[in-house]
């Protein structure tokens, strides 16, 4: 870490810094140029928060030389990490497919699509039994029989099944049933929740946060990693941005960006990102084009009568059109479409 | 609810959209123009959800007329809603003071800045003993213990005590003790967390989320109102925009605007806007110029130790010589400073 | 064209309305419902401004139907306009490189980078004579002798040359050597300068403003047609978002959205957006696999000796590389590398 | 300037580095951590650019220590810049109040709205004759014609006239009539504009780009004082976020932030902030209670007759209102509305 004092600041301003920084048990480096005077800090940075020092009214500005994240990071650990969920795999090389409803609506209507899915090439299969709406007025999930549903569409398909955790009280449940735990984009700094997925043994994919920067999201999922659950899917799906011509701005860069920053499998959800069907083969193809190790794709087999994100959610037959064009996206950039 | 159908739309597409509505219970108005047909929905649009007709290929865009909230809108109550706590007022034209430090670190501490600042003309004592932080690495607040801190400085000050609710299992305990409960921003959308203290009869402030737009917010106002609890005050904090001079920026123009939307009174947090110490007095007294209900400012004994937010938090003395001159200003618009 | 009015408005301000639109040559259709009256404009809304109601008091929202562009819509004007430069094309189904340095800096090294991209595949030099730089410190552009570089490179090479124009007086002089001349993102609101390449009969790139909707773009696109020029290429190249990971957040979904919006040609700039020659390959692979048109990619002979982007600057060797892995990306979505 | 290296950064990269920063008559400070090894640019860092260094692979980041800009710099100059106009002062302890149309339409228009922000307290009258309109098809100015009437307007009532300027091939005329020019939001980074305009000696309001952070805005600044013309007024009017609420989200907090960092005066204009009338009133209350130098208000006649903005225009006698009770805000911290 670095603090620039203003040119104003005195002896006893610089005095305070360094024994702020004594007091961290790290060691500081005063270098006095002609226009500023620079405290390096020598030692943990991560210990330390640059909040101590930006308050103080002679400091002009802080700058971190460390990403503040350690257990997610590629420096940390230099090679991929590969997930395996009953013989599915995300990262490693291929592109694994998550496909399914927003929101389970039925045990027959999550077997079908299920097979719908499977044939099409998808590893996984996607459903929220608990789902965040914007409005209380807004249909909120069937819950427990919800994850029945999945694990019925489970048993009929053999596809191992991802759904949403919204609440810390729902994880014994959640868990009992999912294979994948998935944490949605407003919970992704819901911190007591993190650390709740971070003390079990299942695989979490965590979604970035509506207006997260990278490196918040990278401390999102140094929670998880801290409690000791090193499992972790990242799922770009969109940012919030000036423009409306899309319901949120897919960052396609953060894929190519978070692949020198962590080990970690990065995803992509096209469909929320977009919010409009005929976007997500453009972008599933973009996202593939760019690296992505894995897509969630909304699939429902009548996506008009979609108790949400109608709009955003192909058909099965669609679906298996789409995944046949992508695999050649997939080849040409190196990569396999499907996980198994 | 109007429905604007893409010139290519066929007879058929306009059926199905037809049907779609009359299956919601509401009819349709159809009109055609020269280059676009358009289809009005009659009823209350609150309970069809645009998605249901956004996603359709034959559609180009869908406009809501209502707004999507109800309880908390300013149709549905004309008056101020004035919240009133152990003699304390929040609404109906003076400026609420909440003040103390970000975090509760300990009893005498917590008494100390409550006397500080009640001297200084404060009507809350504000204090965080859950804290929401960005690194797992970071204190994470006293828990329990600091609640206890709360109440200890509300026996001897005669303050009532505002602190964040982070997690539904925390409720109860934090209902014990608190006056007023705060929903902090990462929690704007935690709809369960919101179904929770909408189940209270006790006054929360809902912050802002960090890129929350002022119809999310309502909505997530609407959510706790929905359960019961009409007692709710709006806290602008500042959204996450392409500007780093500042942590935030400070909306100001969400005052005035949900004025004239909601009934809900409407406070602000400039210490966690600006991010600075330094900006803290010219915000708030931005903030009560526009027409602020209410101000929170992060008080400190001892800003330089603080264990979060020191950059921001004020000296009690550094509060009661800004409160001296944010009067004037609040008389300047016809308001008064303090909220007994 | 709807305006939604206040619960509140009277016959009056209804009257008052019916009249404005009146006047502007435009009929009003009014609807009475529960609770809000709404008044449909009829006739070309285009001749209309929103804002002509939007400040009335007793105006809650006015929603627009149509898109304010028209001559560059894909309403207007079906199919796909391809653009013919010296045989070079642009739109049809191939991807058009557009290749060169950020700053034209000598003859020599026009004509040498000129040969490299052109071996590579390239359709289109560009490079920068007048630069647009934040800094009145830095390097501004070599001017007219940079034109004279450039045509001198096309004379060596046969391709066409690319160049930006920022100032109307600049006009002649750049379009006696330009085959294509460029309007950058600062100035793509720089309605005199789009006025007068209207007047031109020479393609013009049209680059994104930083900030600027799709909308807008198209509302710029406009200006240049309304004036007779309808050779337009529109050009993604990032827009400015809260995310500083890269310089720019690249907008791929930009891409298949203009599609269905505009007959226009959509090229995509990765090396601006991302600021990071490390990132070019990923995006361009990204803005193909969405259907873009082409590509421009800042080639630098030296790039840790350019005058300017140095740091996004492939070279020639990593560009050839490159589009040879691009071209089976284009391949997997039916398009071909190059535009000859 | 700072160079934080790649732990991978090897003995070669570190001297390639050290090179370039000699090649530029810098010298370098190489401090070896145990995570990375740090270069520190010893000299005036404003003649080096971040980007020679940004895009080399074994660079992680570069870190600015100073601020880019000088000459309009507090550090450069202590003393704010106090800027006469016939007799009216911007900056100094007053607020100044620029009023008038947005669009000029007429010379008895002129002269009345003039005389009746005078009696208001108004020390300037604004109006466009040259317009930046979104669409090609809207209401472009008056041109010549309109500063025809913005002259009769100062004769009749001894204003100075305030105007924009668009193009630089207008700037002679522009001047001609004009005893303040002003820079719009759109040509804020129209670099050949700024340099234009930086050779004359006349009062210049620059207002901030729609998207611009306050350090561009700074160098667009730095752009015109180092032509020579150092009476430069800043103008915030609102920058561009997520949030479609106000027209734009007016940026409060840089009026204090500025205030540190340069000398120049401040003012602010909500009317395009916010595009609502309604709003003008809080909007110019927050921005004078947060030390705002002036204001510039749209003032129209026939609002809802205006050719441009009429939707954010205030009519005289609302102006004169507003004016008097924003007199008691200025008195409350200690400045006087109007400019003489």
């Amino acid at each position: 870490m670095i603090i620039v004092l203003r040119s104003a600041a005195s002896e006893a301003d610089l005095a305070l810094i360094e024994e702020k920084i004594r007091d961290r048990g790290l060691s500081a480096h005063v270098s006095r140029g002609v226009e500023r005077t620079i405290v390096g800090v020598v030692g943990d940075e991560r210990h330390i928060d640059p909040e101590a020092f930006e308050g103080l009214d002679c400091v002009e500005k802080v700058l971190r030389i460390l990403s503040p994240y350690k257990l997610v990071s590629r420096d940390f650990k230099k090679d991929d990490t590969v997930i395996d969920v009953l013989g599915q795999r995300v990262g490693g090389g291929s592109v694994a497919l998550f496909a399914g409803p927003c929101s389970v609506e039925g045990k027959e209507m999550m077997v079908e699509i299920g097979r719908r899915v499977k044939e099409a090439g998808a590893g996984f299969l996607r459903g929220g039994a608990y789902k965040p709406r914007t409005s209380p007025y807004a249909f909120q999930g069937m819950g427990e029989e919800g994850l029945e549903c999945l694990a019925a569409a489970r048993e009929a398909t053999g596809l191992p099944v991802a759904t949403e955790l919204m609440d810390p009280r729902d994880i014994e449940v959640v868990a009992r049933y999912a294979d994948v735990i998935q944490i949605g984009a407003r919970n992704m700094q819901n911190f007591r929740l993190l650390a709740e997925v971070g003390k079990l043994r299942k695989p979490v994919i965590l979604k970035r946060g509506m207006s997260a920067t990278i490196v918040e999201w990278l401390m999102s999922a140094e929670y998880i990693a801290s409690q000791g659950n090193q499992e972790i899917i990242l799922c770009e799906r969109g940012i919030r941005t000036y423009e409306t011509a899309t319901r949120n701005t897919f960052d396609v860069s953060a894929i190519p960006v978070l692949r020198t920053l962590t080990h970690l499998p990065i995803i992509a959800d096209p469909s929320h990102a977009a919010g409009k069907a005929s976007l997500v083969e453009p972008l599933s193809a973009a996202a593939i084009a760019a690296g992505a190790d894995g897509l969630m794709i909304e699939v429902h087999n009548q996506p008009e009568k979609a108790l949400s994100d109608g709009p955003q959610s192909l058909r099965p037959a669609a679906f298996a059109a789409m995944t046949e064009r992508l695999s050649r996206v997939a080849a040409a950039v190196g990569r396999r479409l499907g996980s198994s």
